[in-house]
């Protein structure tokens, strides 16, 4: 018996046809990425709190492509032009840091212990006035960048002078910025006169509009420094150039006593009533607010950043976090300046703030380690407006990830990482991060700045701090 | 004309001779040391706060035997084993740790967020029952050395079960300890009885009674768990065996209802009357006492471990930490266990107490850097009654020295090192640690204990304590 081998030739010819089909198309199907972090624990911070255990995030360009799970990554089949291998780590999104002014980095610890009156005008303010040049800021700015990078704190909100200068040293180091130029009724180490500020102002604000790392944003110091008229022109000049505004609002008890004086209403009541209050505005502190100047905040959509440490080293008072927290109000973390708390680790800030308000309320359930992180991540992206861009980690968000170690002596054993996250880890176990897109730390080196050259040219602005207050 | 050489040859040898006398005095003049440690700045701690640029500490076994500057050093002419070149950093007192219970350091971040009452019966009473053996002590508290000596504490006071194990590994680590068997009318874990575990102290007493590094203690949990026939037992037993007494007083608001209740007394107030206060006794918290108590508690001459990170996250509570300083109380500084803190680092002790009591108070000026500073070192020791041994850098106290880097981004730029101790420096710019003249920590590397061993030990355990509680 002969056999036909024709109809099993062909049926073999067809599955191998099929076979080099389904191969092709799966090679066609390798997707090209520019960065992957796999293996680590992800903590996307998302509407669902997912927490990802053997999670990957794709990146291609300056953007999250994808977040998943072991089995989405071998079906995502990607082609990395660089890959972190996150095991044993968590894989988070960068810390927004709310509120800080970082060139006065460089006054760390000029002096403490003091009487605010004392410490503003025997200190702060002689040194400002001797020492704050566009290279004294400059060179604050890059010191602080360095500790926010090691950090782990991806976006930073700052008010300062010369701040066009900020924001050229925040681009090359690849941090995002919120950078607001301060304008005030006085004379400043970079304008002396309000109409030359907001010119200069102005000019920032056209230059850096739609830059991927920097928001140039108009930054009045305070309804006590800062007229009514002057408040108003900001709020139009805000409005103008589409720019979002920083502000201290409600920090000390003097100024709401100066407030009531000035204008029978307090500080939140007051800006209500002069229409500077919009979803435009963050306000640092906002510590003495009560449930109508909540209610006030929540309608107008303003974002607060709230600064514990700096708060309690001030003696400034406690913001009323448990109910701003429940109203959902736009509430993120600051460390204020490092002259005034006297590091920039939103780290100690997360275990702080929870702990305070457990304090003050005497209600060990408040401001939990959820809470905190919430605050120091989607919540400080919401007191900054950009929750839209970042704060966790969503495909289609800006790609500013954090990478941390949780192998340190004081993060064993581990239970909860959100706990731990919160009350046991420290700045420094952070291993990398990266910001839209751009690794700036790999394994605590970085990548963008000389931090021995910066070190340097601080400690020469120390010693000639030291000397102009002799 | 012939020349007689002989006076010029009698007196270069008389030359020759007097020089080999100057050279075998001075040779003879060579002081043998075991450790120098030079070139750093000491801050002393001493009496008169004295702080030493390019200062050297000489040690000789297990005690100082110098300190000075770089003058009298080279008079000193030592001849040291051993010499740390601290240039560039500060040496200063190793912090004294003055509440914890050390093995709880398992236990760290199990539960966190809760009402105290859910915390204790849901999660630490039922972990204890379930998981609390003399191996899982062992590793707990070798966990926790680990994290005290990288983190600069050289000395701590610990209250726990199964003691004596506790002083063994603290032995054999290097670390100082005062170390209080935990005793409590209930069934603890290495007792049932309180006949057994009083049994079980004596016998920890007279074991280490005169050892150089462990000083044993009684620990009666606290007033409203032990009865005042029990308490005055504990009393008489530290007297027989001069040892001295840790114990919790008035931490909860609760604890002050509940002996209110039963002895219509505030806690000092029952703890007086029934002849318990004493110089042997050091009470950790003292949140709710009045003046009247301080007044007591100067006159009995009773230490005070004040541990505010515990007592924020626990709601507990503020201890008058003021009106402390200013009656001179014998005050130091506890981290409490890693389950209510979560970490054991002294320095955000430090830096949490001076920025609290200026928060609870509204005045910055309280709790100075340097007050802040005292309390964790020679305020440990005198809360202790140690300040004769250690907590301050003079000739006759023990060794207890560390060395800090200041090279930290965190700690540029530097106008007062008191300041950056305490509000910069973080427990990881420890770069040495040195207890009772022997060599712990040199530059960052664990020189007595196996840091990855005991962290794998520690997961296992993780594991256990999770099956535990399901």
């Amino acid at each position: 018996m002969t056999m036909n081998c024709n109809p099993i030739r062909n049926a073999l010819s067809v599955l191998l046809l099929s076979l080099s089909v389904v191969c092709l198309t799966n090679a066609q199907r390798v997707t090209p990425i520019d960065l992957l972090i796999k293996g680590g624990t992800v903590v996307t911070m998302d509407g669902e709190f997912r927490v990802i255990e053997n999670g990957f995030i794709a990146i291609r360009g300056a953007r999250i492509v994808a977040v998943g799970d072991a089995a989405a990554l071998r079906q995502a089949n990607y082609q990395a032009r660089q890959t972190i291998d996150a095991t044993g780590k968590a894989v988070m999104p960068g810390l927004v840091n709310a509120h800080t002014h970082l060139p006065m980095t460089l006054y760390r610890g000029l002096a403490d212990d003091l009487d605010l009156q004392e410490w503003l005008t025997k200190y702060i303010f002689p040194a400002e006035a001797k020492n704050t040049t566009r290279e004294f800021t400059i060179v604050g700015t890059e010191l602080g960048l360095v500790e926010l990078i090691r950090g782990g704190t991806t976006t930073y909100a700052d008010m300062y002078y010369f701040e066009d200068a900020i924001a050229e040293v925040t681009k090359h180091a690849g941090v995002r910025g919120v950078l607001g130029e301060t304008l005030i009724d006085f004379p400043a180490p970079d304008h002396k006169k309000w109409e030359d500020a907001v010119s200069y102002t102005e000019k920032f604000l056209r230059r850096w509009k739609n830059d991927p790392l920097i928001v140039p944003a108009l930054a009045p110091h305070a309804a006590y420094t800062v007229s009514t008229e002057h408040l108003k022109q900001v709020a139009a000049l805000a409005e103008k150039h589409d720019a979002p505004i920083l502000t201290h609002i409600a920090e000390a008890p003097t100024e709401t006593v100066t407030i009531n004086e000035r204008y029978q209403a307090r500080p939140v009541e007051y800006l209500e009533r002069i229409g500077f209050l919009s979803s435009r505005v963050t306000g640092a502190h906002m510590v003495h607010v009560n449930d109508a100047d909540m209610l006030t905040l929540k309608q107008r959509d303003v974002g607060i950043a709230h600064c514990p440490q700096s708060n309690m080293k001030l003696s400034s008072g406690t913001a009323p976090v448990p109910q701003m927290l429940a109203q959902n109000l736009r509430l993120g973390l600051g460390t204020d300046g490092a002259a005034s708390n006297n590091d920039l680790s939103m780290w100690e800030e997360m275990d702080t703030a929870s702990k305070l308000h457990k304090l003050v309320t005497m209600k060990p359930t408040v401001v939990t380690a959820r809470e905190a992180l919430m605050m120091a991540t989607l919540g400080g992206a919401r007191a900054l407006h950009l929750e839209k861009e970042i704060g966790s980690l969503e495909a289609g968000k800006r790609a500013d990830v954090i990478v941390v170690n949780l192998d340190a002596v004081h993060q064993v054993p581990r239970y909860n990482l959100i706990s731990h996250l919160v009350y046991a880890t420290k700045a420094t176990d952070v291993n990398d991060t990266i910001v839209n897109g751009k690794v700036l730390m790999r394994a605590r080196r970085l990548l963008t700045l000389d931090e021995a050259t910066i070190k340097a040219r601080a400690r020469k602005f120390q010693t000639q701090v030291s000397q102009s207050l002799r």
